[in-house]
């Protein structure tokens, strides 16, 4: 594990997340950032730990995910002096395309990069909310090096620890780092 | 007309954005941002200049449009150290919501706003890449007011003034302003 953010930014930010129950289905509890978001101090503070991430790395592009991953990833590519990238569900990006499916509890779904969106040598920190069972995480991992970037970690709020979407990930992650703020 | 940003700004910006023939359907013109957002210089350039319209018009909170306005909207925030709040495609916020009809070219459409994310005396600026026909925008501006939020202005990137959304606006707007950075 690695040492991302301090204890007191933790509870900062863990204060401002609200859990919703049965949302989006009976029996889930939701984790709810946008409490998060209106508070001006916790998302400043959240975004510089991520920026000094991109630091750390050695970051030159940021992925976000579609649509919490783009709230989170876009202020960090600003403040890093990066470019951002985002990664969408099928049939909204214009350009040209990389799509990658990826199984859901039932079904599949896909999302796309735009296939000129990288450049050889880009060292890309995908940035998304939560990481859950990594269905998402995985196919953005694997977007970005068909895109011909190098993926430099991954960097989430909040990992639900017992869906063990860290597990998953591991074969696709190879040596980049899974950072995880807090973990539940 | 407002005088938001510089005419170097409006070129470089103008010269990071692309034009993509038959998207989403054929006859259509769309205007891809992704360029800009990958570019450093030109993303940092434009929230600059947002940032500079919330100090103007003493915005105390962002309000961004699903989806692109996310990633515009997120780095205003963090930058003028106001919060984010997302407006959102119906059935995607998990608390209590108001949620706001409009019609679109063949049906309609809804959006909504947690109920309980604005405070009486916030001044919100609405940011979205792209003014087109208004029908979003307008029903955004309805969903801030009925929050309990002042309608401090709406700001865009692009106005498409052919399709006469500014028109359609203007009652809903009252004496708030349509800040667009470029218009066609």
């Amino acid at each position: 594990m690695s040492s991302f953010g301090s204890i007191e930014l933790r509870e900062l930010l863990l204060s401002r997340i609200k859990d919703v129950a049965d949302y989006p289905k009976a029996g889930v509890v939701f984790k709810d950032i946008t409490p998060l978001l209106a508070d001006a101090e916790a998302f400043g503070a959240l975004t510089d730990a991520l920026v000094d991430l991109c630091v750390r790395h050695r970051v030159t592009k940021v992925v976000g995910l579609e649509a919490r991953g783009f709230i989170l990833g876009a202020p960090v590519a600003v403040r890093a002096n990066v470019g951002f990238v985002p990664v969408r569900k099928a049939g909204k990006l214009p350009g040209a395309t990389l799509g990658q499916a990826y199984e859901l509890e039932y079904g599949t779904a896909e999302i796309e990069i735009h296939a000129d969106a990288l450049t050889p040598g880009d060292r890309v920190l995908v940035i998304d909310d939560v990481l859950a069972t990594g269905g998402t995480a995985e196919a953005s991992l694997q977007l970005v090096r068909r895109a011909g970037g190098e993926v430099a970690g991954l960097a989430v709020l909040l990992e639900l620890g017992f869906l063990n979407g860290r597990e998953r990930l591991a074969a696709e992650l190879k040596d980049a780092p899974l950072e995880a703020l807090i973990r539940i």
